[in-house]
């Protein structure tokens, strides 16, 4: 008999192998050294290992965790400010951002972080500012961490719609150098659970210049490009004033795209450039509610998928989604595209399921190590309580019911216990890693000295959100 | 200084009072015998009443509670069984309705209002059979009853796409004589609590003269007909081969739409149809999860409300939805209606809020005693924990993101206390009038049941979730 760290029985257990989503009866998986050892029949496992720590999790199902793609969560201070609004970038998050501080971001960053674990999220795909500090966040509280160290090149300033960004090229080489640090610092630490990205904001937000200097150093750390891709009209029009062309035949032309680049959005792509980017093995992040939020635009992850392209979700930003919660991600995503293609049958629930795990996984290059439960891979799982009216009954003959009411039913909240590299992170939805009550403390700060610096400038722009206040509708 | 039932204190108090959400800072509501007795500054409420019972909900918001216009919770105990396919009726709920019994269908409306309850649902808009049994539960829980007695003459049983419904005249008969039963031992019953509506299925389900004779039973007894309307393109199929015509013109012509008639659905009605049955101030109740999973569809309730309808929401059905949770489908809803329209600025998330309360309310008739937090009113409010990651930071000033983040972020669970009639019903998520643990063994042992009856049909009928069951991918 041989002593591990951790055994985790289940009556049913997902393991997302194959090309379904590899249901089990009466399993259980032994954890040792961050890994899964193995996964059997509860009875086989019972007789070859003892573990230090055992979870019997009769009433739950054990599942992967699940992997956001894309999130700005240094934004979360600002959750709920920025939607209903036409000209999100300027009108909604614009007064808040541009008097958004580092203490402000950071504060955010461990909010967005407890919620995304809260609810099942195993792998942060954080973009953005402060990287640094992200890093050291993602290490506390144990998620694995993919992140993208921001690099951006057009000044900070609310644009008029029509106006040509401004570039700083010594902005945006101080960029890629704190790029190159963190990269050198955090990428493959914590025996591969932390990976750095380059995260160029945008072909807009970053000359040509820069860009390819970006993707010479990306080929030469072995890492990828993760870039806001064909992001909105917005983005288009500053592409054509600037280049006489659209995003991604521009970017094509440069070669810009391959296995080692990830688009994010391309709510505004068409379907020949949806083709090019699935056809030279780059892959995609669809944020369904913050587009639907933002743009009112479903993006084209289908068509990129029948392509050939691997789609992960994200949840984007909570000022314009407004939560991070790959569950809700899950639900919109299916009926998003139900709605699209005026099809039940389109995205059904075990795709959407797919996307939040494995093939998410897959699109952002870590399927190596998680994405879904096999031997020899990190052991990053959640266990979904099956005691919640939203999962109730429970049917496993003629058909299990379990997957379609975690995606069309259940809230995020029935997430149970969150696991990451062998290390539990929340159970019985107590965090062991974070303090949720300083957490509120320090964000509640940081919220009302944001609201403080934002006020003259919301109240200058005058966007629809300051007229729903002064007509009592907020 | 006078003793009443109840004082509820907070800082943050959103009363749908006016066009607007009603907000107000630091107040106090008195309840006593069921209705709001007043509203006003804390202290000022404190210096005239005390009450038996005191709630200090500084850390909550305090609202009126959620009204759900439109739900079959009977169907609760086959949740999650029929989506992700074409044909619904058929080929998705068919096997497992065809062969529920009454007490898969009492198991589940407990299951399902249990549900709707703890997501902050006060008005419980029952659409369904076993109407008697419903009503017991409705008053055992305390929730408010707005409850459709239906009528079907159709025989039940799995019909092919294209072949006409047959109809039992002694069968529909039975419905109208057990609707008028329990409409005179139910209706206005609990000091009002209690109403009952006639719900005929559809007009494809009921007979012209069996229709005709609601309508005239309706009106003498002073209550609304409750009945799906336009409901797809099946039902569109069903009263073309029958009466060649489309619904809407053809019960216009009988003179069936007034302020008593709620339509349900209206998903396949052509503009034309739904400006005839606003203007002539029907009302309508929209489910956008449920609709969207079922057909792919979104209904024109904004158009309804162009007109100048009222218009309410509704989570229809856990098979195909799958969950009763307001808090939700005030998000699909904002969301649905900003993708059909491609403008995020359509349905804004005090909108969907005035649909969930007080507009809701209005649509099923019943505004006259809940919808709003208001003087005279019956007290049904819900009170909403702050100290959830969905809904924190709080910001107040310049800009309001309570609501924002209720309709966007919330998932429901954030709901910590449920009031109807001045009664507890939940209190820090604790059920109060029911047991969880009782309601899921019921549910649970009536599911297994279901299960089996329902296999041999399942299987031969082969419908997509039978063949992803065979792939795994369930």
């Amino acid at each position: 008999m041989k002593t591990i760290d951790m055994i985790i029985k289940t009556r049913h257990m997902y393991t997302l192998e194959g090309e379904g989503v590899g249901y089990k009866e009466n399993q259980a998986v032994a954890v040792d050294r961050g890994k899964i050892l193995a996964i059997g029949h509860r009875d086989v496992i019972k007789k070859e290992y003892t573990g230090e720590k055992t979870i019997d999790a009769s009433d739950k199902v054990v599942m992967p965790g699940l992997i956001d793609g894309h999130m700005h969560t240094s934004l979360a201070t600002l959750r709920g400010l920025a939607q209903d609004v036409g000209n999100w970038m300027m009108h909604g998050v614009g007064p808040f951002q541009t008097s958004a501080t580092d203490e402000t971001r950071i504060a955010g960053a461990k909010l967005g972080m407890a919620e995304a674990i809260l609810n099942g999220t195993t792998t942060i795909g954080e973009d953005g500012d402060c990287t640094d500090e992200i890093c050291k966040i993602i290490e506390r509280f144990g998620a694995r961490g993919n992140v993208s160290a921001r690099i951006r090149e057009a000044k900070n300033k609310v644009y008029q719609p029509g106006e040509l960004y401004e570039y700083d090229e010594n902005k945006g080489e101080k960029a890629l150098q704190e790029a190159l640090t963190v990269h050198k610092k955090w990428h493959n630490k914590d025996n591969g659970r932390i990976r750095i990205l380059f995260g160029p904001q945008g072909a807009d937000f970053v000359s040509e210049k820069l860009l390819l200097e970006v993707k010479k150093q990306a080929k030469d750390k072995k890492t990828k490009i993760h870039m806001h891709l064909s992001q909105g009209s917005r983005e288009t029009k500053q592409m054509e004033m600037r280049y006489g062309s659209r995003t991604i035949p521009w970017l094509a032309k440069k070669d810009y795209f391959d296995e080692n680049f990830i688009g994010i959005h391309l709510t505004d792509a068409l379907d020949e450039e949806v083709k090019v980017v699935a056809e030279r093995n780059a892959s995609m992040v669809l944020c369904s509610g913050s587009i639907g939020i933002i743009d009112g635009i479903v993006p084209p992850a289908k068509r990129f998928q029948d392509y050939g392209g691997s789609v992960a979700l994200g949840t984007d930003q909570a000022p314009g989604n407004n939560c991070h919660n790959i569950v809700n991600e899950m639900k919109l995503t299916a009926l998003f595209n139900k709605i699209k293609y005026e099809d039940p049958e389109m995205l059904p629930c075990w795709q959407a399921l797919r996307m939040a795990t494995i093939e998410g996984a897959k699109a952002i290059g870590i399927d190596d190590v998680t994405g879904s439960l096999e031997v020899g891979k990190q052991a990053d799982m959640i266990l979904v309580d099956l005691k919640h009216p939203s999962l109730a009954p429970l049917y496993v003959s003629p058909m299990r019911n379990f997957i379609p009411n975690l995606v069309y039913s259940a809230q995020g909240s029935e997430v149970d216990t969150v696991i990451v590299d062998g290390r539990v992170l929340v159970e019985n939805r107590e965090p062991k890693t974070f303090n949720l009550e300083e957490i509120f403390e320090e964000a509640q700060a940081q919220a009302d000295l944001a609201a403080e610096a934002a006020e003259d400038k919301f109240w200058e722009i005058n966007g629809v959100n300051a007229v729903y206040m002064k007509e009592d509708k907020l």
